[in-house]
Formats: C-alpha cells, sequence, structure tokens
C-alpha cells in the first residue's frame, strides 16, 4: 500500500540530490583554480558571493527535503492531483540555486537589483511552500494519509506550514530596509523550521504509516 | 515479486531527476549573473527563453515521469526486451532538455529555424511515446503486468496512449501556421495527459501490483 | 537480508543516472544554440560527434546497468570488499562519457589521435568489465550469492563475462585498421551483450533472491 | 520500522552519485576536446590534475559512502536532529569535488597555495567527519539504532570514527613538509577505511537491522 507513496519519494530525492550539489558544482566553474593570473587567497576571498548561496540553498533545499520527508511518511496513497502537486514543489525547488545565487551576488549591487532578487527569491519559496500546503490540504481531504493519523496533529501541522508563507513576505518586507538583514531573517527562519516545533506539532512523536510509535 | 521492478523504478528516477534540474542548472550558466556591464532587470528579462525551456521541460518530463510511474505499477517481472525497451524511453527523455532549449531560442528565428526546432522537439517526443507504448505492448504480451489487473483496463491505457503520438504530430503540423501556437498546442497536451481520463483511463482506481483497491 | 545490496543498487543507479545524462546536458554546452552567427542546420549538423558521444554513452552505460542490475538481484549480502568492487566498477563507469566525447571527437583525426582515444575508450571499458568479473567471482567465493542459485547458471554467468573483455580488445585491434570499423566493433559487442544469451545464460529464467521463479 | 531510515539513505545517495560523477562531467569541460591548435597526447597528459582530482575524489567520497552506509544500516528510527546531522554530512560531502580540484590544481604552485588549498581540503573532510560522529554519537544517546546491536560494538565503531579526524590533521601537518607527501598520506588514510578493521570493529559480522547475522 505505501509503495506509490515510496517512489515519489524516490523521484523528489533524485531531484533534491541535484538541487544541493548545484551550487558546489558551479563553485568548480566560478572557482579561482579556473581565474588565472591573480593571486589564489585573494581570488578564493572575492568568490565569497558562490560559497554563500551555496549555504543559503543546501539550508533552504535541505530543510524543505525535511518538511517534505515529513509530510510523505504519512502519505500511504497518491492520486494524479497529488503527483501534479508534488511536481509543482519540484518545480520551485529545482529554481532555489538559480535565485540564491542571484541574491547573494547582488548583495551589494543597487537598491534596485537588491530587491528585484529578493523578490525572486521569496518567490521561489512562496510558490514551493504554497503547493507543500496544497499537497498537505489535498492529501487530508482525499484520505490519502495513513488511517492512524491523529486528526488533530495533521490539522496542528497545517497551521504550521500556513504560517510558512508569511513569515517569508515579512523575510522579503525587510529587504526595503536592509538587503543583508532581510537574507539573516531567511536563514533564522529556515533554522526555526529545522529545530521542529514544540510538542503536537513534532510528527516523528506520532505513528507512521508503518503503524509504529517513534 | 516486485524487486525487478522496483530497480527499474529507482534508476530511472535518476534520470528523470537529472533531467528535471538540468534547466535549472543552465539558468545559473546563461542567467544574467554571468553577464556584467548591463541592467539586471533588463538582461534578466532577456533571458526569458532559457525560462520558458524550464518549464517546457519541467512540464514534459514531469508528465512523462507521472506516466512512467503509472505504467510500471502494473509490472511485477522484467525481462531484457522491458529493460532494453525502458533504456530506449530514458534515451529520448534525456534529450528533452536539449530539444526544448533549442525551440524556446528559436521561437523568434526564421522559419526554418521554427520549423527546424519544432521538427527536433517533436522527434524527441514521438520517440519516447514510441517506446513507452512499445513497453506496454511488450509487458501485455509477455504477461509481466499484475495478474489481477483488469484487461479491459490494460486494453483502455494502451489506446490513450496510442492516441498520444498522433496528437503531438498535429502539434507539429501547426507550426506552419504559428510556432507560438504549436508550442500552445504542444503544453495544452501536456495539461490533457496530466488531468488524466475519465472512468476506466485513471489507472489509480484499479488493483495496483500490491494487490490492495486504492 | 536483502537489504544491504538494496542500497547498494540505489547509490550505483545515482551515478548511473548522472552519467546516462551528462552528455545531453553536454548538448546543451556545445550545442549550435549557444553559436551565433552561423546559420542553424549547418550549426546543427556540425555537432554531430556530441550526438554521437550521447548514443555512445548511453548504449554502453546503459548495457553495463543491465548487466549490474542482473548481477546484484541475485546478491543476498554484502561485505566490504565487494562495496570496494563495485566501487571500482563506478569510477570507470563515470569516465565513460569523457573517453565517449574524445573518441567521437577525434573519429575524423590523424591515426595518433584515432589510436589514443580508441585506447582510452577500451581502457576505461576494460577496467569496468575487470571489476564487473571480480565483483561476480568474490560474490560467488564468500557466498553472498541466493543460496538457491544454480551453481551451472553462476558458472556460466562468469564464463560470459569472462569473454567480454577478450571481446573488447579484439575490437580494440580493429582501429589500426579502420577507427570507424572499430568503433562499429564496439557497438555491435553492446548490441550482443543486450540481446542477451540463449538458454542458461539468460539470468532471469532462474530464481532470483526473492525465491520466486520468472 | 526501517521505512524512515531507508528515505534518508536515498536522499544521501543521490547527493553521493552527483558527487562522485561531478569530477568526471567536469573532465568533460577542461578536457583536450575542447581546446584547439595544440596536439592531443601532450593536452591529454597536461590535464594530469583534473584526473588526480577524480581520483581523490572519488576515493574519499566512496570511503564515506561506505562509512554512511556502514552507519545507517543499524538506525531503525530518526528524529529531527538526526536529520540535520546528515544534512551537514552532506554539506560537507559535496565540497569534496571543490576543494579536491584546488588541491591537485595547486600542488605544483607556491607553497601559500599549496598550503591554502591543503587546510581547504582538511577543513572539508574534518567538518565531514566531525558530523559523521555526531551522528553515530547521537543515534546512540537517543536510541535509534537498532536494539540487537551489541553496545561493545557501537562503542568500537565510535572509537574508529573519533580517530579518524585526528589522523586527517596529521596528513595536513605534513603539508609544511611536502605537498605529495601529505596528499599521499591522505589517500592511505582512505586505503585504511576502505580495508576495514579487524574483528569487533567489521561492522559487518553484526546482526543489522533485519535481525539477521551476516
Amino acid at each position: 500500500m505505501a509503495r506509490d507513496a515510496a517512489r515519489v519519494e524516490t523521484f523528489s530525492d533524485g531531484v533534491f540530490g541535484v538541487v544541493l550539489t548545484v551550487m558546489a558544482v558551479e563553485l568548480l566553474q566560478t572557482g579561482p583554480a579556473r581565474v588565472g593570473g591573480r593571486e589564489l587567497p585573494e581570488a578564493l576571498a572575492d568568490a565569497w558571493p558562490s560559497y554563500l548561496a551555496y549555504v543559503i540553498t543546501f539550508a533552504i533545499a535541505g530543510q524543505v527535503w525535511i518538511a517534505h520527508h515529513n509530510i510523505w511518511r504519512y502519505v500511504v496513497r497518491v492520486d494524479q492531483m497529488l503527483l501534479v502537486l508534488n511536481l509543482l514543489v519540484l518545480l520551485f525547488i529545482a529554481t532555489i540555486p538559480f535565485t540564491a545565487d542571484l541574491l547573494s551576488d547582488n548583495l551589494r549591487g543597487g537598491p534596485t537589483e537588491q530587491r528585484l532578487t529578493a523578490a525572486l527569491y521569496v518567490g521561489t519559496v512562496l510558490g514551493e511552500a504554497l503547493f507543500v500546503n496544497l499537497t498537505w490540504w489535498w492529501a487530508r481531504r482525499r484520505g490519502l494519509l495513513h488511517p492512524d493519523l491523529d486528526p488533530r496533529l495533521a490539522r496542528a501541522v497545517a497551521r504550521r506550514m500556513r504560517l510558512k508563507p508569511l513569515l517569508y513576505l515579512v523575510a522579503f518586507a525587510v529587504v526595503f530596509v536592509d538587503p543583508i538583514l532581510s537574507l539573516c531573517a531567511y536563514l533564522l527562519l529556515v533554522a526555526f523550521y529545522l529545530i521542529g516545533g514544540p510538542g503536537d506539532l513534532r510528527p516523528y512523536a506520532h505513528p507512521a504509516k508503518d503503524g509504529s510509535a517513534a
């Protein structure tokens, strides 16, 4: 019965794996090893936006992977719409390296560049958050979740997820004050969702689709 | 008994994962972040063919993944020929980013460019559709599908699949009228196959290889 | 009990997936879409070595994947040495795109280029064949295969595998006659191993690790 | 019960697969096939740092994969912290191609380049070793390992793992004597951990999470 969901996870993991490593591959291309005629320490130091883009991509895509993992472990059946919603989640996740790269490249640019790249980045994250929310909503509505899942937990997970796009919009608004501060707000948000919430918000303390209490 | 098919799925998912993310990686290379000396908003706007190629690739490869998933969930055994047919499906799928990139780059080119790139694109999609059809035909003929699968459903799936290459050829013919219209026809087709057909055409409402009714 | 082998397969499939798609990604880079100021049809035609390298890579890596799949479905336990041997198989497989690219780029070069690139290519394939042979030999010797596997089948598989490096050396020797002929010999060999041998050479007609007769 | 751990493995394998193949993809870009106007044998010979970086990356990432495999086969449950620790392991693993590339490119550079790149490389490997150690420590402390795992084995594994960062620091110190010697020391270390330890240090001779003695 869990078979369909298993393949969706494998497929999504393929996309996540590439997204997580793409920026590290980019380092090879833009790295100082390819730039002759300069001092290595200086060249390495100047490549800091690439390192930052790598860490941002890793943090955000890693956090989304954990969220994806937490959701899909409760899904025991899939339908066509759930697959389409999952594809749309992946569509936005796969653009994280691009927008994170633009964001870090333009952190010290003019206000137009800063706001435009921050808007693109927040657009990516909002799109991802929207379709993750819809995935959960659809799976609950269509009875695709594990029958033993406590409905109160399912609601609590939905509430916590719904909060995420709002918090990202707040982090985006901060770009009009200071772009670095806005980036810090993004990363704080990631850390907040990585740590997990108290009590009923932790999916792990509840019966998963294998029927065992963790 | 489902083990062989499981590995074919994992392997195919690896290819699908790279195909889906390749165009997003390309954005990093051709993106305005690498092009100095221009205004960022203008540079980002001019990169629209790359975004279009990304969305086309994602839509078509995502739809093919769902079709692949729907077929392989009924396959309980594999033989050498089924593996070869699956490799040929992947051979065409892996060229989707290349042909989608050419297509979107030449949408505003001369009629020769438009027709040539549309022909290449439709060739990729036809090749994929042909071998997906052969996969299903071979699996049915050799008794590699789940024994509980209703033969009427198997036939209905085959009928719907056979329609696909024909519809793609119609979409291709439209390029002689207008290339943008032809592209829209492609995307409409993808949407049509994403939504799924009525009643018996939906594989999900029937017993899958785990023997459970969805 | 099959769990260890399952993860080795997933991991190897990740490498195979990238190898199969790498040349298609390269098409994006070397493709005519990036070369301005030339006629598209001519530019596309001139890129034929890239298409050839893609097809060669796909054929050879696809064939090796099927061989890998056929071997590992009989493996029920792993030890450290089997993991190391599998890593060495992957080390050579991952260089197939590089050597196939060199080979196809130099098919119309001078005799030095032709022989050097053919030698590199055959070196890659020999290395892969050597370690695939050692994998099977080690798994048989250490009793890591499924206990129900017929020893005669295991020996027949080993015999057929041992033949492969010898046939590749013959195909390499042909490069001194004609490089195109040598390439054709390589591809014939791939086709020969894709089709599979008669009777007892077909792993699929025998009990696999799940204990079911195919 | 093993389900959660299974998906962590699939996801990590996606990252490992890309890391192992990235340097082979790089060969395609920096390879002599792209450099016109030179003799092919000479051009191929001059690209030796790329080959070295490929082999270093493969050796180190392959060894880490085996270690990851050995650890995770004992993990039967996951919690949020274990997922975060695993993400941090992957964060460092994904940078191995970049640091290995820098290291091999600067092996014949000045002492500043040699020491800087060796320091970056050892930083990557230390980060990976640190979080692998923390993964094991956390899993033991929180009771996430298989209940039948002998506590003495778990301790022995932890002891052997703790040794690794220390040995890497020694290998790094050698760079002040000779950079080539330091690199040899790294590779010897990898070989040491690939071969495995005596008796109780071999995870494979003990009951794994499927409950079967290997």
